[in-house]
């Protein structure tokens, strides 16, 4: 590096004339030579930071001297040179990014198919109380993890930060279910968080930590998991969340301390606040503010269309993904090779820049990060576009919202960039890959918001940097929906709180403008994954139905103290998680509901085999027999199945008293109340079963349950097609 | 105040060696004359704020030269001037303070007893569903804005915070209820929110905005509305709440912008960031860390124990409250005397500092804010107490707040500022004032974290504004148990995004240990003031019992078509809100609910008379008779009343259908269900009736209804005193 910057003076005088009049096309470079200058190219390598983390070691030979080449012959060397440079580099770029790719692509496929995307809809729909499978699993965790730096460092354009919420929410799960018997990790003391509520809360913490640690941003993490993540909010559980992400904080100022000396890579840069803006009061004028709308009502556009195409792309996808783990590593393949394509290529379009004077960064930047790569420019200018492509997302983000740099990026670059990262966003998240959309998303509006500043420069004069801060704002807000988190996430990676008012009303116009084309980028992953989503409000159509009106098939219950054979049986031709209970004559004076038990529970009860000849209450040796935790809730498929239990044909025929495992206090509706009410009360209580009984008196004592699937609209639709008019 | 400022150079030579030496004790004071400096006096009056808006044309005389004065003879003369400025100053301060602080207490005292005090319990119980009497009156919200005004002007030692929240809330309930007939200020479009959820949604964008517009915190704003205010919360209310703060920022920047030339007196000051502190990234050591810990815990005492004080403070008053509004008046009175005495008498027992060298401030303060006040320093010197006693609530706080002045408070003023603001914020919440908690806690606790790094010195090197930062986090965590909304709040103050990891631990550490004390200074203010306040959990003893335990009091039911004498009887005996209907043969086969009409329902169909002589559904009729804005609800103590009824003999033998007024969908639970599961159902439906239906089909078809009342801790304890011993 020493080296290559010594010789920078020499070469100056010689070369600048060929570079500085601008594009150099691809045809030119077609016509030269094999020739290589290593040195060259290596300090091509050290300025790009994907290249120079995974390929710094493409080339052992380094003594070729440079001065040997600047002779009188210089101008047809350059065009050799610049051919084989060209190719060599593109393949150990590009090769470097497939081979990155292609075991991110693979551990995903072949390991855990849940680790791939971002995570954040399948943990949004766990909280919602949809356990999707493996979603949480050990094995997703690790894909997660270590996918997630492939599928980063394979150059992609896909962010670190969803992953980074569903591996939070993966190992708050871990915790949860006490440890992993699978991998010889279980802690005892981690039972007491057995129970479906504490584990929702603690992978809601899990989630918000995720956050907390992505964007260094604790209150955005905070309010993240509030906002997006959560379906049921309880006071105890902002506390909780708050001490995750205040030991998250803590953590990581601890760590950035500790890494301040560089020896930890990427990581000690940036310190707590990763794109820190140089921040002073700014007066705004009534023209700026209509500048500010129209980006915001641009940029909701943008996003609504965002979600748009990545629907349809993400439905022909999986077609593809479907026909097998191969394929998805082929479509990995293909779409690493077309995104190292737009990062390699497409700077070789663009024009150098001379550095501009008078400014306190090294231009052309020396190292991995900076506003002003030099790529293939002579000494003394920076290829802008080259700035953008071959930098870390982290980098070209904190280039975009640098302030005071209105003319360091030319409006073809800027346009250029926002084309490109917003198709290669679109065509990169559906890939079988741990992928964020944040960072895509902040980087297309960023560019979005630099543009725009472009164009109304007459109207307006705040800074072009602030202005790429609202076009990630009007970016995020338009497609996924999210405004008091986006919000203060931004001004946590910003320290920009002088653009609060201008950034929350971003935010809501982006925010309205969306909503009036579709739904957010996450609810629509979460819907077009067919999970059964509970809506927080109910719809219209279902006031002109009442609970009874959708129960649906045919009800099985159990009695009090029922025969061995017949739970089996149930259990057998049923799916149903929860039977209703009925206690019968002689037991009661009439038939009544006793209570609600559920599948799991009367697997571990028959597992037991405390059963008894004849009809008759075993409490008491049931209670003795089975400790407190016995009935905890398992593992994500840890739980005893149904092939599990011998029961010999004998003890078909025995009873077995159901009553010590009976939920005696389920919640119930009376047949007749309105659909909506009830969905209200399912959804606000965080239900599973929801019992429906009957309002005659002379009828049996339950109509049947209703479960979430009940409470679909494809469900009720089905059932009565007419609504869908209404709808 | 220009010819004053010439003036100083002159008089410096002259009188400075007298002041150096310090204190000047009150004995000294005494033995002085009458004679009256008036420039002297003008330049004191000017140099704070109180005296400077209340006081400064209490002399008419200014034309007096003061070269006359500086003679010989100068040294008799100083301190025959000093005992009369003593004296009239400390009238004209008093007086003002008096006659400010009677005026605002006489406001409050007889046109609106309710608007004393913070307002945020109660605006806090209101968004839980307990309506207070009057609590969001026009009268009320006159009193708030005016009381508030006179009260931060009479100098006491209270906030404006705290009332802001409550005029929001007033203002957002006047729009809800379609503006005011009384006051012909109406609205027929706002008839649209005329419900239960719009009044409550808009009430909570109201206290949203109060915080926003107090605090200059727009996101601070939502989050307080969250964690403290609402008490049920739906993603719809976050996007409103945020829609509102966002509006009130955007109209507070304008504003600024406007008063930036200074013609709007302290408004134009201080920008969006009212504490702007200069935010550089700084470390911290384990040692700073221990520190840190120690004043959280420390913070978290003194909180609870400021709890504890208010609890019995507020009790006592109420005692001389409840007999009259002149007690309240002589009360607000008393305690406007001492405010006076301290803030005026302490300063002068103060030493006189000399001026620290190489400050870009001025030294000392020339104007109404600054951190050096001359009080009666000598030139060149500034009163360190005089500089927090002397100075609006706001500018006490920066002075706190800023950085590197380590040496600007000596100890014993800063233990003495501490002290009498504490004690002075207890005994001034309880008088009849409208009057927040927000700005006594935050000054106190800035004190204290100035007064704990003084003692801590040995062990961190963290600034002592940063300190005072802490330690008001510290008590804020301690007193109001808040933890995002204060860390965002304090963020939004002060512009230090750099220490938000050490404000969040602070913050969880003096709530963890405050709350092993007590509740929240709010909770606790709503527990004495008696407001039925449902908790988010159920009390534990409740698991032991069902709902059919507590229901309460003989049941009053009503059939679908029920005599109007009937009807009226029950409405007379009973203060029921909701009545059941049940439908009996010959409309059904057996007796069934058929729903729950309310009180305020039946009065208007009452009141519209439509009645007929037999036992006849007149539904149709009924519903041409009524529009659909009728039964909206009114405004509160709007609602027609059982005196507003005229219904004669003949018609009292006449029947009327209840049908169309009926809620056919009430929510219902089985008698047999836990009474915590029945809670955790009334809490988060956020109900006001839950019918109690048999289990038994044989039963009569309802049990009972279960109001908030029913949930009341003191109401299950008095029906199983047993149980309070397991509470």
């Amino acid at each position: 590096m020493d080296v290559q910057h010594n010789h920078k003076n020499q070469q100056e005088g010689d070369i600048e004339s060929e570079w500085t009049d601008g594009m150099v096309t691809m045809m030119e470079k077609q016509e030269s030579g094999l020739k290589e200058p290593l040195l060259l190219r290596r300090r091509t390598l050290n300025t790009t930071s994907q290249i120079a983390i995974v390929g710094s070691n493409v080339c052992p030979i380094e003594s070729l001297d440079y001065e040997e080449l600047i002779d009188g012959s210089h101008f047809v060397w350059f065009f050799n040179v610049k051919k084989c440079r060209f190719y060599e580099a593109f393949i150990a770029y590009a090769g470097c990014n497939i081979v990155l790719a292609t075991a991110a692509a693979a551990i995903c496929a072949y390991i855990a198919p849940a680790a791939a995307g971002s995570g954040i809809p399948e943990v949004k729909a766990y909280l919602n109380g949809v356990d999707a499978h493996s979603i949480l699993a050990p094995s997703t965790l690790f894909v997660k993890i270590f996918g997630s730096i492939f599928g980063v460092s394979a150059g992609f354009v896909l962010g670190k930060e969803g992953p980074m919420v569903h591996t939070g929410a993966c190992i708050a799960s871990i915790l949860g279910q006490g440890g992993s018997r699978k991998y010889h990790l279980t802690w005892t003391w981690l039972r007491y968080f057995k129970n479906d509520r504490d584990r929702r809360d603690l992978i809601t913490c899990g989630a918000a930590a995720g956050v907390a640690a992505a964007f260094r941003a604790p209150v955005g993490g905070v309010l993240f998991a509030l906002e997006e993540a959560a379906s049921w909010w309880r006071s105890a559980l902002l506390w909780r969340t708050f001490f995750t992400t205040a030991i998250v904080a803590v953590v990581l100022k601890a760590f950035i301390g500790f890494c301040r000396s560089g020896n930890c890579g990427l990581f000690g840069k940036g310190g707590l606040i990763m794109f820190d803006l140089s921040s002073t009061p700014t007066t705004y004028s009534s023209l700026d503010l209509i500048a500010v709308v129209v980006l915001g009502v641009m940029g909701g556009i943008f996003g609504s269309l965002f979600n748009f195409l990545l629907d349809k792309i993400l439905r022909t996808y999986s077609i593809i993904n479907e026909r097998g783990a191969p394929f998805k590593i082929m479509l990995t393949m293909a779409v690493s090779l077309l995104t190292s394509c737009c990062s390699y290529g497409l700077p070789w379009l663009a024009r150098c820049t001379p550095c501009p004077t008078g400014i306190k960064e090294e231009c052309p930047t020396i190292g991995r990060s900076g506003n002003f790569k030099n790529f293939q420019c002579p000494p003394g200018h920076y290829n802008d576009l080259a700035s953008l492509f071959l930098n870390t997302n982290d980098d070209a983000i904190r280039n975009l919202f640098s302030g005071g740099t209105e003319g360091e990026f030319h409006i073809a670059t800027l346009f250029v960039f926002f084309v490109v990262v917003y198709c290669l966003a679109l065509v990169t998240y559906g890939v079988a890959v741990p992928s964020g959309l944040f960072i895509p998303v902040i980087l297309s509006g960023a560019s979005y918001g630099r543009l725009v500043r472009r164009f109304l420069g007459s109207v307006t004069d705040l800074d072009a940097g602030l202005f790429a801060l609202l076009g990630a704002a009007s970016f995020l807000g338009g497609s996924m929906r999210m405004t008091v988190s986006v919000c203060v996430i931004l001004l946590e990676l910003t320290n920009d709180l002088y653009m609060l008012p201008l950034v929350m009303l971003v935010l809501l116009i982006s925010k309205t403008v969306a909503d009036s084309f579709n739904k957010g980028v996450y609810d629509q992953i979460v819907t077009m994954k067919g999970l059964p989503y509970m809506e927080a409000h109910a719809e219209p159509y279902m006031r002109n139905l009442v609970a009874g009106d959708v129960v649906s098939g045919p009800l099985v219950t159990f009695s009090g103290i029922e025969k061995v054979g017949n739970i089996m049986h149930a259990l057998k031709l049923t799916g149903h998680n929860g039977f209703p209970v009925v206690d019968e004559p002689p037991l009661t004076e009439a038939p009544e509901l006793c209570g609600l038990v559920l599948r799991t529970h009367l697997l571990i009860l028959l597992k037991g085999k405390h059963f008894s000849k004849d009809r008759v209450r075993t409490r008491e040796q049931i209670m003795k027999r089975f400790g407190a935790f016995d009935f905890a809730k398992a593992g994500s498929g840890k739980g005893l199945k149904l092939e599990d239990l011998e029961i010999g044909e004998e003890e078909m025929e025995m009873y077995v008293d159901l009553h010590p495992i009976t939920n005696t206090s389920p919640y119930t509706v009376v047949e007749t109340i309105s659909l909506a009410k009830a969905a209200v009360l399912f959804r606000e209580l965080g239900l599973r079963h929801l019992c429906v009984v009957p309002k005659a008196p002379w009828r049996p004592p339950i109509v049947g349950i209703l479960t979430r699937h009940d409470f679909m609209p494809e469900h009720i639709l089905s059932l009565y097609p007419h609504l869908s008019s209404h709808k």
